[in-house]
């Protein structure tokens, strides 16, 4: 499948070349194609904060390349330029607060930097790092494509309707993506009729990003608004919820987009099954629950804007939230499938001996 | 109740005078007030199909007028004037097809055009019969405000947060509301600490119609997501959520708004009350369930039309949804309140005999 997934690309989102970042804005997709280009790690922690570039595994690769972008500049400023480094460590991590894989990332980083020998070249070092974590994403998204293809087909082998939530794919990730990695698999295979795609506002990430790139490939998929779930449960003869995660607990709590608990219910209500597909460096496990992680808020001005206006009220606009181990049938990573998580299972998953 | 209800009535969307049917345009509210003049059958048939007016009861009321239109114009044109007007009953039942108010409201008028007598002046009896139909519902938002406000208060007395979908107001019926009936006098009686008011996707009646028409009042209302709802029901101490209906079938079914059904099973998980208010004409007992109900089906574009551009995909844009009766705790109607509904209770309700 693999290469069938290689093949099938069309979307990427994410370059690092000549030495700079260059990020698909995807708050102008699908009708605008554009690059912005970031040459230091202010350029990169603002095309986070201003969603230039969004998705857990997107951010945390970006904020990588923006850290050897830092560590180009001020190792060549000189003087005490780790001290100074500090700084762009902490602006980086600031910019968003609930997906792991920003912390995750930098402290990879900060990890190769304390192992430089005194002849390495910091910039270029730090740069090959962001590479591997970059590469190594688009080899998860890989692996945990065919263990959820398997997985579906595992459970019911014939062609089939999934439904997903906000955008998990290629403008989410370093490659094809964790939900939609699988969707596409599974598509490949044949496994799939018709994919449900949650418009997920206020950013619309599903109608805007996902229908955009599940499409480019030829895949069948509908738009549906973010309330019409349950009742598309109900009708449209749905097997498969299958989202990503921003961060996961010891416990197999997830949080991710608002919506997705939402929909957990509706799917535990119906006999749907649910699928969390997100790679290991999601995994927290020093968080205990999803009650300890901290949730986004954003602006509310996202639900108030309406067709170049804004409505004079209040909004509450959360933009995460915590669906609750028991309602995932299976979450999928690279390190293998944890079906029904618990905290035993995931710290297995995770302390895992390997012996060969 | 009655009283401190009308007191604080601020909204009006429905009027009638100079022989005219005015309506507020609810396309452009809340940003612009503009009052649409309908003079005769196609021109209500209109606004109500491109959502000039809409709500359930609402679409009703300006049928009913719009009928009074016609025949005032068809009596004084003469010859078979009873005759031709079939073709204006038609033309004003297809408008819309999930609602029953709208065939409940223009029965009601031809079995007031079938008593007439032969010295009436046909226009203004049926003006007249108008005129009741749309007093009559703003007496039952009355009666049910109160009914549901007793509910409330029998179940928890204190302050508490409430949550509702789409519009059900003075904007989508003839009076103070059904849901937002309920609302209002839960707020004066000093019941309520918040209302949560769903978006309400495609048409954001919720943040465009339900927060505006509170707001106006001095209620505290907060928008959110349509998405967001199960998370509110975990982390603001939301107690009962309360919604409108568009047509009730024997069994207790509810055809309501997209994403109604989803807000039941959600609340069901979470132990959350759940409560339709609706006129005794939104009960259907023609229906055996809501399996049998046309739900109307709009054009897609309402979600593809992203600012002032349209995506380039597929929608499917169902606009209600069917709320088994088991996820309802009660239905609250101007003839009294229906717990746990099903057809036994549901039809003694209709045929109760009443004996003074």
């Amino acid at each position: 499948m693999r290469d069938r997934l290689l093949a099938a690309e069309k979307v990427k989102a994410i370059d690092w070349r000549d030495d700079a970042l260059y990020l698909l804005d995807q708050r102008v997709l699908p009708f605008t194609h554009s690059w912005v280009r970031c040459d230091d790690a202010a350029g990169v922690a603002e095309a986070i904060q201003t969603m230039v570039v969004r998705g857990a595994a997107a951010i945390g690769i970006a904020a990588a390349y923006g850290l050897a972008l830092a560590v180009r500049l001020r190792s060549a400023a000189g003087g005490d330029w780790r001290a100074a480094l500090e700084a762009d460590f902490a602006l980086l991590l600031r910019t968003r607060p609930t997906a792991v894989h920003l912390s995750w990332a930098l402290n990879r980083m900060r990890e190769r930097l304390d192992r430089l020998r005194s002849h390495d070249d910091p910039g270029a070092a730090l740069a090959a790092e962001a590479v591997v974590i970059h590469e190594s994403d688009r080899e998860a998204n890989m692996t945990m494509a065919q263990l959820g293809v398997d997985l579906i087909r595992r459970h019911q082998g014939n062609v089939q309707a999934l439904l997903t939530h906000c955008n998990t794919g290629a403008l989410a990730t370093g490659g094809v993506g964790t939900a939609l990695g699988v969707i596409r698999g599974a598509w490949l295979e044949g496994m799939v009729e018709r994919v449900y795609a949650n418009e997920t506002r206020p950013w619309l990430q599903g109608s805007r990003l996902t229908a955009w790139e599940l499409a480019q490939e030829g895949i069948a998929v509908t738009i549906n608004t973010d309330s019409a779930a349950a009742h598309l449960m109900k009708t449209k003869g749905i097997t498969w919820v299958i989202v990503g995660a921003d961060r996961i607990t010891a416990n197999g709590d997830v949080a991710s987009k608002i919506g997705t608990y939402q929909l957990a219910v509706a799917a535990m209500h119906h006999g749907v099954r649910f699928m969390v597909v997100a790679p290991s460096s999601t995994i927290d496990l020093s968080l205990a629950s999803g009650e300890e992680v901290l949730l986004e808020e954003r602006d509310p001005r996202e639900l108030l804007d309406i067709d170049g206006q804004t409505l004079d009220a209040q909004a509450f606009n959360p933009v995460f939230d915590i669906t609750p181990a028991d309602l995932i049938d299976v979450i999928v990573t690279e390190k293998g499938i944890v079906e029904r998580p618990d905290t035993a299972k995931l710290t297995q998953l995770m302390c895992r001996k390997r012996l060969h």
